[in-house]
C-alpha cells in the first residue's frame, strides 16, 4: 500500500466545512478508490476560536501560508474564493511540489494561465471542477469526454442567484427589488449581491468554459458582461407574451468567418427563450448547461450548481483524481490553449433582439422605425403596436444580426423625433 | 515531441467510419491535445472490397486478429460489438501492451471484470465510454467526478430504440407492431430488434452503470430484466389517464436493510412516470440519466444516444484519454470493484405498481381484490373502477411494496373467482 497523502485545506466556510466532514466520514471509501489512505492534515481558517462540528480542533490554523508550504502536504484544496491571498497560497503550494484543487471562479477566470504555468513547472495538478456549476460534472466531461470532438458551442445557466431572482419575477409577476430582497432572505442572495447581480460570477465561468471547449485563453475581462439589475417586470411579461422567459444566459461560441478564420466569442446576460427550451424549465438555483459539438450533437448537464455539500462533491472528486495521479507518479490533463483562436468582442456577435420602444401614436411611425432598422441591415421578424393615450408601444423582434448593428439602430432610434424612449433591448437565444 | 502513436481500428461499420473519418480530419486537434501524434495504422473489417470514403485502402486488412496483435500498435479500438471475437481480439491487444477504446456493452456486461484484470495485468488501459448512452458522457463522470461521493440511484433511459418506439405509442396512439415497423423503417431498429426490444442492451447498460457507481461488480445476467414487447395501447392510454408516460428505463438502486447492511438492485423495464418528470420529456432516439448521489444531489445526463458520430464522439474522447495516458506512462483508472455489495435479486425491489385488472362487474369484488392486496401487505394507494356489460375493468395504483409482495399479491388474484384476467402489470417510478 502507498503512503498516506496529505492534505491542506485552505477555507473553512460553507464548502470547506463540507469537504472536511466528507473526508472523514467517507476515508475508507477514498482510501479504496485512490489506491492510498488520505488524510486531512491540517484547516486554514480566518478566525480561529470557532465551533466548527467535525473538524479536529489540532487541525485548525490561522496560518494558511505555512500549511500551504508544509513539506509533507500533497494536495492543497482551495476554498477560500477571491484573488489574494488564494493566488499567492496556490503558487506556494506548486512551489512545494503539491497539486491544487480549488472552486475559485474569479482566481481561475483571472489568472488560470499563470497557475497553469506554475502547476506544469511544478509537475503538480490543478483542477477545479467546482468552479464552475457546483457539482455537475462539466469541466472534466470538457477536458476529458470531449477531447476527440469540436466544441461549437456551451449555452448554460450557472448561476443560481440570478436564476432564482428570475424565476420569482417570472412566476410572481414581482419586480427586481422584490424578487432581490426575498432572494437575500432565503439565502440564495449574499449582503453584497454585486457578484452575481451584476453577472461577474457568471462571466468568470463563461471564461473558463470558453477556454477550456475552444482550447484558447479566455480570460473574465474577454467576456461580455450585462446583469440582471436593469431586468422590468415588464420584460418578463413582454417575454411571456412571445411565449418565451427570461433567463441570464453565458454563451459561449466559435464562429467562422467568410475566410474560413475561426473566432470565439464569450458573453453573459439576460436573455428571452422560448419556454419550448429545455433551458426554460430550470428552476430556482439549479444550473443548466448545453454543449454542442460536432460529432457528439447537443449535449445537456444538469445539477445544483451551488451549496455546500454539490461543492464539496466536485471537489472530492477532483481530490480522488489528483491523489490517484500521485500514486501513478503522473499528472491529469493541463491547460490546453493550443488553438489561440481570436475572442471577438460583443459588436460580432450575431444574434436576435427584442426591442421595446415608447413612440408617438401618430400615422407613419412604425413605417420609420422599421426604415432606421432597415438602414442598419437589420431585418425585422415581427412588430407589435399598442396604443394608448397618443403614445403607443412598439415591440420589434429583429432576424438575426450583430450587435453592433443593432447598437447602431437604437443609438440612432433614440435620436429619432417620434421615439419616446428607448423601453428596453434584450437579446432572444435558443431558438 | 513524442513519438507516434499507432492505433488500430477493429470494425468500420456506422461508428468505426466516423471513427476513422475524424481521427483523420482531426488529425492536427488530436496532436496537440494528445502531446503526441496519433496515427490510424490498420481497420479490420469482416468483407474487404466495399467502398470506405475516407479510409484508405492500404490500411485495410480482414484479420483482426494479425492487426490486434501487431507490435507497433498502442491503442486498439474495438467497435465490432457481440462477446466473439471481440473478446479474444481484446485479450490479444492486452497481452502485446497495447490500451483498448471499446463501444462493446454487451461484452462489458458480461465479462467486464476479466478484461479489466487483464488491461491491469499488462498495464494498460480499458476505457469504454461509447459503450453507454452514446456521447453522453457518463461513464467518466461516474468513475471520476463523482469518485469522492456515495452514488445512491442511476435511472434512466438508456436505448433509443425502445424509446423511438413508445415515444411514438404515445404520440400516436399506435400499437407495438406498428410502431416497431416504423422504427424499423426509419432505421431506428435493426432487422432482428430483439436486443433492444427484450431490454438486453438497457440490461448491459444498466450491469455498467451499477458496477461503476457501487463499486461492485454486477454483470447483465444480475439486471432484471423486461422488454417492451407486452405494452400495449392500453397501458399507454392508461398512463395518459394518471397524467403519466412510459418509458423503458434502467434503474440502479442502492438500499440498506434493518441492520444497515448496504446492497443494490439493479433493472430494466418499462414504467410509468409522471409527465412532470423532466425524463418524460426526452423524445425519440435520445437518451437521459439521473444521477443521485449524497453530496451532489440529483444531476441530469442529456444526449444523443446512439448514432455514428455521437458514438465516435465517445471513442475519441477516451483515445485522448489513453494517448495522455501513454504519453505520461501512466494508467487511467482501473475497475473498482471494493465495495463488494450483495446484488439483490428482483423481489427486494421496492416501488409501486399500476395494475389492471378484468372483473366480474359484481357487489362486492372491489372489497374482496382489496382484500387480497391487504393480505400481502400491499398497501393500495388509488382504485379506479369502470364497469361495462357485467365486466368491469379496475385500475389499482399501489403504494411502495416489494415485488415480491406484488408477485404474491397478482398470483393470488389470477384465482380469484370474479378477477377474469390481469390485463397488465405496470411499475410506477419518478414520484
Amino acid at each position: 500500500m502507498m503512503r498516506t497523502l496529505k492534505v491542506a485545506l485552505l477555507g473553512c466556510g460553507v464548502v470547506g466545512s463540507d469537504v472536511a466532514r466528507i473526508m472523514t466520514t467517507h476515508a475508507a471509501d477514498l482510501e479504496a478508490r485512490i489506491g492510498a489512505p488520505v488524510e486531512l492534515a491540517g484547516v486554514a481558517v480566518r478566525r480561529a476560536g470557532r465551533p466548527r462540528p467535525g473538524v479536529p480542533e489540532h487541525l485548525i490554523t490561522t496560518d494558511a501560508e505555512a500549511l500551504a508550504k508544509r513539506e509533507d502536504i500533497d494536495v492543497v484544496i482551495e476554498v477560500i474564493g477571491g484573488i489574494e491571498p488564494a493566488r499567492s497560497l496556490i503558487v506556494s503550494a506548486f512551489e512545494n511540489g503539491a497539486s491544487v484543487v480549488s472552486a475559485n471562479k474569479a482566481l481561475l477566470a483571472a489568472d488560470g494561465a499563470a497557475l497553469h504555468a506554475a502547476a506544469s513547472k511544478a509537475g503538480a495538478d490543478l483542477y477545479y471542477e467546482a468552479a464552475v456549476a457546483g457539482a455537475i460534472p462539466l469541466i472534466r466531461p470538457l477536458r476529458e469526454s470531449l477531447a476527440g470532438d469540436k466544441v461549437n458551442r456551451v449555452l448554460g445557466i450557472v448561476n443560481g442567484t440570478t436564476n432564482f431572482i428570475l424565476d420569482k419575477m417570472d412566476t410572481t409577476g414581482a419586480g427586481y427589488s422584490e424578487a432581490l430582497e426575498e432572494a437575500t432572505a432565503l439565502g440564495y442572495a449574499e449582503a453584497d449581491p454585486t457578484a452575481d447581480v451584476e453577472g461577474f460570477d457568471a462571466a468568470a465561468k463563461a471564461a473558463i468554459l470558453a477556454g477550456i471547449a475552444f482550447h484558447t485563453r479566455v480570460v473574465a475581462d474577454d467576456v461580455f458582461r450585462e446583469g440582471i439589475t436593469e431586468v422590468t417586470a415588464a420584460d418578463i411579461a413582454s417575454a411571456k407574451a412571445m411565449g418565451c422567459v427570461v433567463k441570464l444566459l453565458a454563451i459561449c461560441e466559435r464562429s467562422k468567418d467568410e475566410n474560413g478564420e475561426e473566432s470565439v466569442t464569450a458573453r453573459v446576460h439576460p436573455a428571452m427563450i422560448p419556454l419550448s427550451h429545455p433551458l426554460a424549465s430550470v428552476r430556482g438555483a439549479y444550473n443548466a448547461v448545453f454543449v454542442e459539438a460536432d460529432a457528439a450533437g447537443q449535449l445537456m448537464f444538469y445539477g445544483p450548481g451551488a451549496g455546500g455539500a454539490p461543492t464539496a462533491s466536485a471537489v472530492l472528486g477532483d481530490l480522488v483524481a489528483v491523489c490517484r495521479n500521485k500514486v501513478a507518479g503522473a499528472t491529469g490533463p493541463g491547460e490546453s490553449a493550443y488553438a489561440q483562436l481570436t475572442v471577438n468582442p460583443m459588436d460580432d456577435v450575431v444574434t436576435r433582439y427584442h426591442v421595446s420602444l415608447d413612440v408617438a401614436d401618430k400615422a407613419g411611425v412604425l413605417a420609420q422605425v422599421a426604415t432606421v432598422f432597415a438602414e442598419h441591415g437589420v431585418s425585422i421578424d415581427t412588430v407589435r403596436q399598442q396604443g394608448r393615450d397618443g403614445d403607443a408601444s412598439l415591440v420589434v423582434v429583429t432576424h438575426r444580426a450583430t450587435d453592433a448593428a443593432l447598437s447602431a439602430t437604437v443609438a440612432e432610434l433614440r435620436t429619432h423625433d417620434h421615439v419616446r424612449g428607448v423601453a428596453s433591448i434584450m437579446r432572444v437565444e435558443g431558438e
